[in-house]
């Protein structure tokens, strides 16, 4: 029996979502989120942002979410700026170009953050009006490399998008870990106030599937969910994810999550240094990045479940391993205890 | 406490559905439907349908199935044909034309039907270069009325489509009850036959979500994983629809429940005519169409769930009764015992 | 030498037309629609049109303005209305649909034009978050089928538009014939202010290509260029439409055109009268729609360029004659005496 | 008066072109492509390339004919690779992506061009079924920078695509001054036998409008048309582009137009380079890109038209003169003569 590090997508809903959505299942509830958990789960979700107009919808993944969110707040000749490490530009198959629209990338420094001063060249080209109109800016909090933005920066943000018109959307497939870091210093009111749209990600953080979409600016959301059912993203059954979001946000259940997904990363990179192993980046959130030996990856493969996440040299590959809500110390210390020391 | 008849999306899964689901849940499974439950439900479902080499792909809704199969299966110039009254024209928000798509529509028949004489004028007509070419006809079986097609029909609109160029994809979301209906004449084999692409819907009958898109010719279905990626549709925890296929495919349980749905409709279709309320068809599945007196409604209204259908003139509207896998003869006796005489 | 009535594009500009893009071919003229011929040109057809806060944009083709105009006006879940006979629907290869918009037919009268009265339910059943919303109504005038609208059904259809939310755009393709036609009662500031926007065909009279895009709200016209340069509808030699849109608004040319070839056309009709030829509809524009008897289709064949239209009876086919600014009356009368009498 | 360098395409047509179009004008042709011109110039165009059996289509403009012509050769899941400065990446207002597909981009050297080597370790990540799948290759000949790709750079880029399954498009604007510069090393038809697809630009050498795509491979062309009018790209008088490119195509005037374009570019970097004014690339074709210091800018604008290209440094911004058909010495000497010493 492996050790699983492969993703946090590997495991299913923490056991009090489970339990949640079992005790609803024979119940009898209307269809297409037009029940009483979908109503809860949403105040509840506005409560704990602080966003009492905000509107709240729940999609079943984050690919479905990030472009049905971006289609809905773009003209059809508007696009979105994204880094290029983004995940609405590289691992959605072009999804959010099959609804129309272009994405202008920007560079992003090693931890897969931007800052406001590489999107002006990009916004003063595109003054232009044989070019797309930059519509609104993709970030992703915790970033793809594992990174958290802080308050300064995703202010910083804010405020540049507000004043060039754009929206400032934040893909939160990873925002438990992302606020539960000790490299954040944001709470989720603080956070939800300083995005136009954003969303809580329950796939990678205890959900069996579902994001809750937060749209912030009630001005904006008008048609909705036609949208959102023009997409596919209607669920028939919605409240699944209405009694997994209740759940979710009880007793902090979501953010303990995170935690506990970031203590043992924070373990796991610690050990690996130890043993002498080198990181790509120092991750305060759930992913780990390593530089691991080629000559060592048959052990890797054989001890535990982990993704080849890009070449490093001729004789490293960048490797990455992911906690989760159900990743324990045991998991930590027996794969650590199964790797070699490398000095 | 009312009775709940208003469609087959009500209540959960099976609890064998719901078993199997929880069973698998922190076992630690490999994402993307890339892990071993997907993968015996694949060969299950290859099984049950006589077809060792079909393409078989879960995804998490009939809207999602419908227009990720159909524009899959199509050019971009070319169009679906649909009944008027098919769920891909009516009921889907525009979103198969959100792909890019013309639909072109034939009135069905009472029930919903379509036979090969409507389609000839319509192929006549497109043959010209300055209209889409049609490239799919696209049915409903059960339809949209609650009607079955014989294996006659079928293998009438079968050998029309394939003589003429077309795809016959047909959308199962209750293709449980159509096959499991006394009205029925076909094997899951003979129909699948039949087909070049049909989905075994799940939603309506049993699961919690999720369907099975199967396209019996293999040499259609190169690309199909990026297409379906790229309209938002994979799962990340894809194993949780493998599970629930096993599940469904398991002891017969899909059509048991089909069975239930439909004699349970067909003791309340009994029961109401018992009772002087006449049907608006006679419907040999799941669904019951009923022309309610528009003064008896607050009636209906009290007891149970149930959808109004459509108006049928100034003093009666069409409602429709639904029954499921989880409908009793409890249910329908309770329901028909709280309804009045009408002569 | 046949006659030629197969089309009103059949022959290139009105002589007054092309000297004006001759004159201004080698002169040096700045591209995109930046020059002078076409700030002009704008500004004269806002002054026909008693719009001086319009929008004028030049577009190339008939389907390619109906379809960037629909699209840009709408949201992306938002329908277009059109007579099922409308060109919008029926003649152009789904090219709305491609832009991710789905079409809501309703059966016009014979004369090809709608009213009220058939949107409301339409209208009634789309209320529904589960259907598209309708967001626009399509009409022609002429119409398909050669008829014009009056003041009064064109009045009525605007105000209902604007009671319920919808922008009334008319296709213009044949408006100069519609509106110097003895059935029209408007002039053309009075058409304008009933429209939201509609186009000014100069393809089917006298131009050698280009339609004038007319948007009578200004505040809806942000970002239009944007869109008309994503679908492709951009001139890089845009001087060419303004140039002549020019001349078209010169002298009343435009107008008289229309006249020119509604009186041909009510010429032709009256000859076909008298040689005992069933007209199919009496056309007050510059088609001429005819029962033709099957077997005299070969000497049709022989002295003119036609089309055939629809099927009418066994025995029988509809067939158009399109009479344009090039048609005169010895073309009218050389095509009469070489057909025979049918009585 | 100013000198105009803005670009190629500030005058109309070439006098013969425009007297072809004349000619024609009023004699009767049937619409939509199907005359007589549109059938012989396309004939000749296969005769030129040395590809009778290639499909030749005319389209309106360059964006157009980029956007048909790709969205047509792909699957809805397959991107375009293109240099991250070619047109249709950068200057077409996501007129590609609006057809659904995704564009890689690649960065170009400084010419603009491209070569296999850069497409490897794209082509690598990319068979990851969670990210596009490249489709096909997009450059332009000469490029947006002036270049012009060698036979050996071509036949490279053509062996690398067919070898790993990509179709090879070459954006032919200014095909005419690529394959007439002394920089060139292939005939029409060694060009036209390493693409998949190509087009001939006639906007901007000599016609009013027009681009002839040509798909050199007949099997992949079922469906065009329908494709072409999907996308609101069929001109109603065909027969305008037919002949247009009948006359372009006689006596060599095309490759005279590019050649004598060509000729003026050089003599006005010739010029410029012994008056001190600083190339920013070398250019053999028509196209001229200068580092202007931005102290002459007000002589520049005074004097001739032409367009900013980028900026270049805090004190020069580099400028761009293109030459055209109608470009004549005295227009080079008289701008060289307005234009002060540098050094």
């Amino acid at each position: 029996m492996k050790y699983w590090f492969r993703n946090d997508y590997s495991f299913g809903a923490h056991p009090k979502v489970l339990e949640a959505v079992c005790a609803a299942n024979l119940e009898g509830n209307i269809g297409y989120g037009d029940d009483k958990y979908t109503d809860r789960a949403k105040d509840r979700i506005r409560e704990v942002c602080g966003c009492p107009d905000a509107m709240v919808e729940f999609l079943a993944g984050g690919t479905q979410t990030n472009v049905v969110a971006c289609a809905f707040l773009l003209k059809p000749w508007e696009a979105a700026i994204c880094p290029h490490s983004g995940h609405l530009n590289g691992h959605e198959v072009g999804a959010f170009e099959a609804t129309g629209h272009k994405i202008l990338t920007v560079e992003a420094d090693a931890d897969g953050k931007i800052a406001p001063d590489q999107l002006v060249p990009l916004l003063e080209l595109h003054k232009d009006p044989h070019l797309t109109k930059p519509g609104l800016v993709y970030i992703s909090n915790a970033t793809e490399n594992g990174a958290v933005y802080t308050k300064a920066e995703l202010t910083a943000l804010s405020e540049f998008c507000h004043a060039n018109g754009l929206y400032l959307f934040v893909d939160g497939a990873r925002l438990g870990c992302a606020l539960a870091s000790d490299a954040n210093d944001m709470t989720l009111p603080e956070f939800a106030a300083l995005c136009d749209a954003f969303y809580i990600g329950g796939t990678k953080n205890g959900a069996m599937f579902g994001e809750a979409l937060v749209i912030t600016r009630p001005e904006l959301t008008d048609g909705f969910f036609r949208m959102k059912k023009r997409l596919g993203a209607v669920m028939e059954k919605g409240w699944i994810q209405g009694a997994q979001f209740l759940a979710l946000f009880e007793d902090d259940l979501y953010f303990k999550m995170g935690r506990q997904a970031n203590q043992m990363a924070a373990r796991l990179q610690a050990g690996l240094k130890a043993k002498g192993w080198r990181l790509w980046v120092e991750s305060p959130t759930n992913q780990v990045f390593v530089i691991a030996p080629n000559d060592k990856k048959p052990v890797l493969d054989e001890v535990c479940q982990y993704e080849d996440w890009c070449p490093y040299d001729e004789t490293h590959t960048v490797v990455r391993f992911v906690c989760c809500f159900h990743t324990g110390e045991a998991d930590v210390d027996g794969l650590l205890a199964a790797l070699p020391n490398l000095d």
